[in-house]
């Protein structure tokens, strides 16, 4: 039997992906720029393995046997990264006919909505590219993408770009990175996990009745987003948060503005995620200049990129204005530990009141996590399979 | 003394007005249409009178007295109706130097973002025009516009159009009737009344911001809007229920997509609203067809245009939907009377149920009005003031 174990991260889109051109090899309306997430504090984890004595292929997710034969994303990931170990030519260490088994799990919650499928796809790819012994290339990230489109740029740390291609076969639709997790270390996130009721639709069909039906998206994807991808890449190369931070938000708030343009509309933002916002920007109205920005995805959950140097006091600060009864609790402030400091509300006894004070309870936890680098192999004794079987739950 | 009275509708965009290439003499970046609400359920209503004893112009809204100098917009009404009285040339029944005294009410609740000021300028500017002896015509809308944007489409009843002109001085941005009240005497609305925590932007500087920082305004304005405004014309002439809905849904999702695309973001709708709008769909797809169509302007509540025989099947669903305390309260459904009519969630035991019920009590109110015609002037004894002096509260 021969295995493979690797964790691959999150990424966070900066500038956004939604709209397909081509939905069964999954080649967008326009590129999309995102930042990977450390894998410590989120990542998926796969193992797969091969073996003469297995029957058939066989893929368990969190435990649960999920069906193989049926999930034409898997199979499709499974095919390509084969057909690359072929192309390679080399001597391979064992018959591509064997069957594999596949264990994948996430170290953080499913439901969520924080892009599970985006990390879990890049593992997979990754994984088998081990496997097969296949290197870590555009090539690759073509693979990636048809599992989950995002998935592509979680195959590199830092910040990455995944380019929308104009070939029709999707070869040039490829992601590469734009620079390493270390060229901007002390760039950290907070994701402010928002305790939500409301019905979603998942963003596969979201984006493809935007396409459909949205009379904006076309516009937005000739003529805005390069224009901002290619703003977005001098800030990040000069560190320039203040511009970051701008082009960000505005990404932000379009994709939502395009989800609702949408018929029927799509909305994945509440009330508690318009109170982020409103937050977002009170904060940064207080500190004078942008230290702060917010990006949603597909679902209700705020995602903050902050320096390292100013995660203290707007930890401080999102706790007076979120008030929860677990705030102490480390089931509620997960990840990177922070150094508490003392921040007051209004600038004064006969001031107005900085931030608007939430309900309390409207955030479910808060995770504190930070810029990452791509995936990485580890050893066998990390598998999750024994004997060609998933370890117990 | 002289003196007129008179009311004037509230009127509610299906092509939405939302952005101005001319602040001072608001002039929009596109054209909208409305239809007129009737007066019985929503108006306003102004009595103004002109006397030599006078000492100063003078204004009271609801009983309290406001500034009039500083109210440039008031002033500018006043100015514009006396110089169309100038224009006119008639022997004056009184001389334009006379000042004025003015007594302004709405019957409806002013601070649930329901186009008060809508009404309230139209109400102003037609009563004037009724004291000074100047006919309704296109010239007195462009008074009214400068008053309140979508004042000048109160002026008309039934389907109004206020086009956007192109000329600087903005003497061909008016309004205009595309058919009276009497071409659709079936189409009624149901205006669900949020109950609404949420700190608000005014419209006015909301669509300031999105015309200075949204991406996608000018393309709506250009390119999205003309198309609606041509198919809307047809499926009104056409008394095209489906069309109407479709655009009218349509229109509605974008302007707050707009806001949403705006920077800082602008939000008016809330989770109860994106409910009404969830509901919306729910029941047009039980119905098979579009019986129902959502607008929301600047604000939270749900304005649902919905044919007069089914006014009752519907307002049943949505007393299921949205249950309330107060349901059978007078308080709570205010205008016109549905006679009740049963409905039951589901199509039978072993379905899935049709209506996502919501929490209870996140409806105020709900008020049942349809179609109308425009202003109309009222005799002396329905007048607001004694002696130059508004009644007391």
């Amino acid at each position: 039997m021969f295995t493979a174990t690797c964790v691959a991260p999150v990424n966070m889109a900066l500038v956004k992906y939604w709209g397909k051109r081509n939905e069964e090899l999954i080649l967008p309306i326009n590129d999309s720029i995102s930042m990977t997430l450390d894998a410590n504090e989120m990542c998926a984890k796969t193992t797969v393995a091969a073996s003469e004595s297995f029957k058939e292929n066989r893929m368990w997710l969190n435990g649960d046997e999920q069906p193989f034969q049926a999930n034409a994303r898997l199979q499709r990931c499974l095919d390509g990264v084969q057909r690359l170990a072929l192309a390679h030519g080399g001597a391979h260490r064992f018959p591509l006919s064997w069957k594999v088994h596949i264990a994948s799990h996430n170290n953080f919650p499913t439901a969520a909505g924080l892009a599970s499928s985006a990390a879990g796809y890049a593992c997979l790819v990754y994984t088998l590219a081990r496997l097969y012994d296949v290197p870590l290339d555009e090539q690759l990230t073509t693979i990636a993408r048809q599992g989950s489109g995002s998935a592509c740029r979680s195959l590199y740390g830092g910040f990455v770009q995944w380019q929308r291609g104009s070939s029709a076969d999707g070869s040039d639709s490829i992601a590469v990175q734009l620079s390493p997790a270390t060229h901007w270390p002390n760039m950290h996130m907070l994701i402010l996990v928002v305790n939500d009721a409301r019905k979603k639709t998942g963003s596969t069909s979201g984006m493809q009745r935007a396409v459909e039906t949205s009379a904006l998206i076309q516009h937005r994807a000739t003529q805005v987003v390069p224009q901002r991808s290619k703003e977005l890449k001098v800030a990040i190369e000069k560190r320039d948060f203040n511009a970051f931070a701008t082009i960000t938000m505005k990404e932000s708030n379009q994709l939502h503005a395009i989800a609702l343009d949408t018929f029927p509309p799509c909305v994945y933002m509440n009330d508690v995620s318009h109170s982020i916002v409103n937050f977002v920007h009170e904060y940064n109205e207080e500190a004078g200049s942008l230290h702060v920005a917010y990006t949603f995805d597909a679902g209700p959950n705020g995602c903050l990129y902050v320096l390292d140097e100013h995660v203290p006091h707007l930890l401080a600060a999102i706790q007076l204005a979120f008030p929860n009864d677990a705030q102490q609790s480390v089931e509620y402030l997960k990840g990177i530990p922070v150094p508490a400091v003392a921040v007051k509300n209004g600038f004064g006894e006969n001031s107005a009141s900085v931030y608007h004070i939430n309900a309390r309870n409207t955030l479910k936890y808060i995770i504190h996590t930070k810029i990452g680098e791509g995936p990485c192999q580890l050893g066998d004794e990390k598998s999750l399979l024994i004997d060609g079987l998933p370890l117990p739950k």
